[in-house]
């Protein structure tokens, strides 16, 4: 099956009538996505293991040690785009359909990382944070989705013992290289394809602004203790701070209760996201923000708990396998991304890990409009192709 | 059954385990608060009409004509209190129980008015408007709840046949005088008991923002389009212009799509809920709020569209029933309110109508702690007993 065939079949699954994607972890569309993959595997000949955090792997040949491995994840932001995760995947399996099978000398597999963005259960790219052991089981096993319904509870629903979850070394220590392909996105990518050099440091923080519900319509100005206000300051608030430290801070999703339009809301819970190109602005910019939260939420008598939901450490790609690919692929450009992804979780664990992007030519992403060209897509094959045979053959 | 009986019964219907209750029109809650509307009826050998949309009767003696009608509404707003609309029930009922039925020279009717929160279907007062021919029933059978149902399925699905929807001037005719008991719901009444004089003006506008989505790591702040910054300046324009108008502005309900932490929102939609002393102070706050909005939205590359829900004009109470029930009560303070009621819908229909406060301590309303002190409601009982035997004896 082609790329054009593969990605055709894949596009379908989990979208919604505004043509944005709906792929959440341990749904009903990823394990129409996980038969996907494993429908891919089989054509191939490829034998596929679920590691016990729920990964998939797919083998040519015995699996590990000193395995070449390339995937990226299949699972989607609320209304994301199809290029997100499923272009790594899709491409790993057309560049083991365009390499030479007959020269392997070392173990090759394409993996998919479960529950990459972090949709449902609030912490990102979980599969391979539990394999690495960076992410607590316990803690993630009780993590809850907006329903209510636990992880472990999920993964129980669609069939996946829970009771294994946890670091997983005979996993991740059988890679020897491992090469996530991913769309580019935002704009800083000009050729079709590059390499990523880091990514930066970002969290999740989320905002519990508590105040006192009372009537919209009877309720004088002064007696009132209205957490949209704090709220809403905080928004404006991220947005300057961010600009002003040469940092990226978003407030997209947020909570009211009890959300009547004649009542002042009890309490207001945002999350914050924010990145920056280092640790240390990213750590400046985050404290001015909940600063002048928190000093607006006193003025507005309403009380304010800032909770961590996830931290990632500034990643940076290992110079070696950096320079090795580049040597490869005749020195594309190379580029750092404000975006996580399952490939540094695993350069931060040792792994010997590279990046390539496809470029983007909107920078749009997260959003059904996120798009690139198909010629750029057989690039990145093509240069995935030449990885895979350099390390493997 | 005594006020406390009465009282105890309806009180675990629709509450929420935080306290709060949610008893939206035509619900499984809303049945529940119905069948406890026909049992007190029956009980008081009252019989029970449902008119053509929705509001239920119970009538002491034949209907109408010059009829002496009492009551309120059953259902909430969300997270609501226990007072606001059923304290004017429960009264209602206890009155019928306290007066010499030996004596009455007029009918006597117990009414339940139909969403008079508009909690649901984002109107207020939709069973009183649509029975005074100001709510289309077209446009007001074809609103829609949050998951999309229609009124008209709403009532269909409860056994009510929306197909006779609209005025109902029989219903409204033969109503010689109304009075609506209802716990006050800020702290301006300092006796238990007082009259209100008006309903301020009032009205809900829905403010859509649309930006573009796209990943909140790797879109530059300067690239953005995102609707949650125009949103969260107009939170705060709205209270500052409320402020220097003398008027009431809240946003309590928010909804964002597609509402993911690193995702910038594609779509954010506000309620502005807005109120003033005069209709002229009203719309010039309103349009500042727009006004402002509008620009901050351009500034952001966000559209706004902004769509008027719903308005109330200014009702005063018929002067001719304030000063005879003055007289019957001893004078007690009089008052207007900020907040909505189908006494409001039906004095602008041009019924002769009073409305009586119970004193409200805290001043807390549309929220779990919305309260009454039992002898504040008692002594509310008493006056309207009063009145009722006043007016019909």
């Amino acid at each position: 099956m082609t790329f054009q065939g593969m990605w055709a079949d894949l596009l379908p699954v989990g979208r919604r009538a505004d043509g944005g994607y709906q792929r959440f972890a341990w749904t009903a569309a990823d394990m129409q996505c996980r038969e996907w993959f494993r429908a891919g595997a089989a054509r191939r000949g490829m034998d596929v293991e679920t590691d016990r955090n729920g990964n998939l792997w797919a083998w040519l040949g015995a699996p590990g040690p000193d395995a070449v491995v390339t995937g990226s994840h299949l699972d989607s932001v609320p209304g994301g785009g199809a290029y997100d995760g499923p272009l790594g995947i899709v491409s790993a399996f057309a560049a083991i359909d365009a390499l030479d099978r007959s020269a392997l000398r070392r173990p090759l597999a394409v993996v998919a990382f479960t529950d990459e963005e972090g949709a449902r259960f609030g912490v990102a790219c979980l599969g391979s944070r539990l394999a690495a052991g960076v992410a607590d089981p316990e803690r993630t096993l009780a993590l809850k989705d907006p329903d209510g319904t636990t992880l472990a509870e999920a993964m129980r629903a669609q069939g996946h013992d829970p009771s294994y979850v946890g670091p997983d070394p005979e996993a991740l220590q059988r890679i020897g290289l491992f090469v996530e392909l991913h769309v580019e996105q935002g704009r800083a990518l000009e050729a079709p394809v590059g390499l990523g050099t880091a990514i930066w440091p970002h969290g999740r923080w989320r905002y519990d602004f508590r105040g006192e519900g009372n009537h919209a319509g009877t309720t004088a100005l002064a007696d009132r203790r209205d957490p949209m206000l704090s709220y809403a300051m905080t928004v404006l608030a991220a947005r300057k701070r961010a600009r002003l430290g040469g940092a990226l801070a978003t407030f997209g999703r947020v909570h009211v209760d009890p959300g009547g339009t004649n009542a002042i809301a009890v309490a207001v819970t945002g999350w914050l996201d924010s990145r920056a190109p280092d640790e240390a602005t990213l750590a400046a910019v985050t404290a001015e923000i909940e600063q002048q939260a928190a000093e607006r939420a006193a003025r507005d008598g309403v009380t304010l708990t800032v909770t961590t939901e996830s931290t990632s450490p500034e990643v940076s790609f290992p110079r070696v396998t950096l320079d090795w690919a580049a040597g490869v692929l005749g020195d594309p450009p190379r580029l750092p991304t404000g975006a996580g992804h399952d490939a540094g979780v695993l350069a931060a664990a040792g792994v010997p890990t590279a990046m390539l992007f496809v470029r983007n030519p909107t920078g749009v992403s997260h959003a059904p409009a996120e798009y690139a060209e198909e010629a750029d897509c057989l690039a990145g094959v093509a240069a995935l192709t030449r990885l895979l045979t350099a390390a493997a053959c």
